[in-house]
């Protein structure tokens, strides 16, 4: 349900962004055209919901469709920042929380609540998920500005094409020095990614992405203090492991 | 819940079809463009979801759920069919039955369902449901032909730009003589409405308008015979009375 749930926000997203290239293949927007994946997103989203009644559990029904709605809030929320270079860390925070983060919260929760177990280590999955989630996202936007094409499979700089004020370019416009803000807010307001090179130099020197790596490890060391309640298990040496891999990842 | 559904189905509409005018306005695509069009619509689908949990009846979900995966299904395969000219009218009524009908028919059977009337009932409600929505669909259909864009408030001709073969034009194809013939397939195959008002002299002069009228009035009289187990009162008026301006009405 959540991998069906992720596939059609992404078969979306990505008619939403332009963008061309994910995980290293052609986009399906680019093979097949914006119809076609908005209408497969739409059959992918319904398909989820069906295989949910298949589960027959209400609270299942419930925790998906609020964060299906939470993500599309999320969305929105973004698009309505596009090109605004004053948007605050808080917002940020709070756009990828609702458009990445809740879903892995969902993921989490809806574990525990299949495995019946229990109040205190569903709301644990859930802030793992929460967590974990976050930190994947502050580092794939990290990634952006510091990932090699060929690792990420995404085309660097498509965020700032579509003037998304990610943390990076947050930090520059709040704490660079003032040519550098200035022109870090112009590619922003311009959603112009014709001087990434310059903007590139300026996240890199201005220590941007060291900011935005120490957060995202700081959310990722918060998922693995959520799993305290959890009994040692192998599965929980892995999660452990997997918010370790979310931020040290160059892919 | 129904009418998030159809309205979040509408704005992914207007951006697979591009179209600019509904209901005699500007669409949300051409107001805000596809990004805010494919959001919304995403969060009015995951919000009827919520609604539906609010309900708290799993019958109600799955109906839901059903329908909205073959509405998809429906888009899909009418995407598909574009420029296709050689589309048989069986394959042409599936569409129509799954695209339109098919949220109708929920509609019907969801009454029914929270009414707590009982199979009977619901299956009268259901098939009801699906006659109208594909008298409806058959009417709509007539009137990109037929109608006045004043009172249609949409731009007739949309259909033939986006080469979709509807039965208009599948009985041109099928019953006009081989230069009509010829002429209304090469728009299709080439999704043109350049020779729209040819197309149109061709559609009114080989009766293709009356054909798919007569159709749609025989599935608003399948409609109203549905009915039949229903107790008499006001409410079965209304519905049959609703199965008569599906298929009168100019609009």
């Amino acid at each position: 349900m959540v991998e069906f749930i992720h596939t059609a926000t992404l078969l979306h997203d990505d008619v939403v962004d332009e963008s061309s290239l994910r995980r290293g293949r052609d986009t399906a927007n680019a093979v097949f055209g914006n119809p076609a994946s908005v209408l497969v997103g739409d059959f992918l989203y319904s398909r989820a919901f069906q295989i949910m009644v298949g589960v027959g559990s209400m609270r299942v029904m419930q925790v998906l469709a609020d964060a299906t709605n939470v993500i599309a809030e999320g969305e929105v929320l973004q698009l309505m920042n596009c090109r605004n270079a004053d948007i605050e860390v808080d917002a940020y925070l709070r756009v990828i929380r609702y458009k990445t983060a809740k879903l892995f919260e969902a993921a989490g929760r809806l574990g525990a609540i299949l495995g019946e177990a229990g109040p205190e280590i569903e709301e644990a999955m859930a802030a793992y998920g929460m967590h974990i989630g976050t930190a994947f996202q502050l580092i794939d936007d990290v990634l952006d500005y510091s990932g090699q094409e060929a690792e990420t499979g995404k085309h660097l700089g498509d965020d700032l094409a579509e003037g998304k004020p990610t943390l990076p370019l947050i930090h520059v416009i709040q704490h660079g020095n003032p040519q550098q803000a200035a022109l870090v807010r112009g590619a922003i307001e311009n959603a112009s990614s014709d001087s990434f090179a310059e903007v590139l130099a300026a996240v890199r020197s201005s220590g941007a992405l060291d900011v935005a790596r120490r957060h995202g490890v700081a959310e990722a060391e918060m998922a693995k203090a959520a799993l305290a309640p959890l009994p040692d298990s192998k599965f929980r040496e892995t999660l452990l492991q997997l918010a370790d891999f979310a931020v040290q990842r160059s892919f």
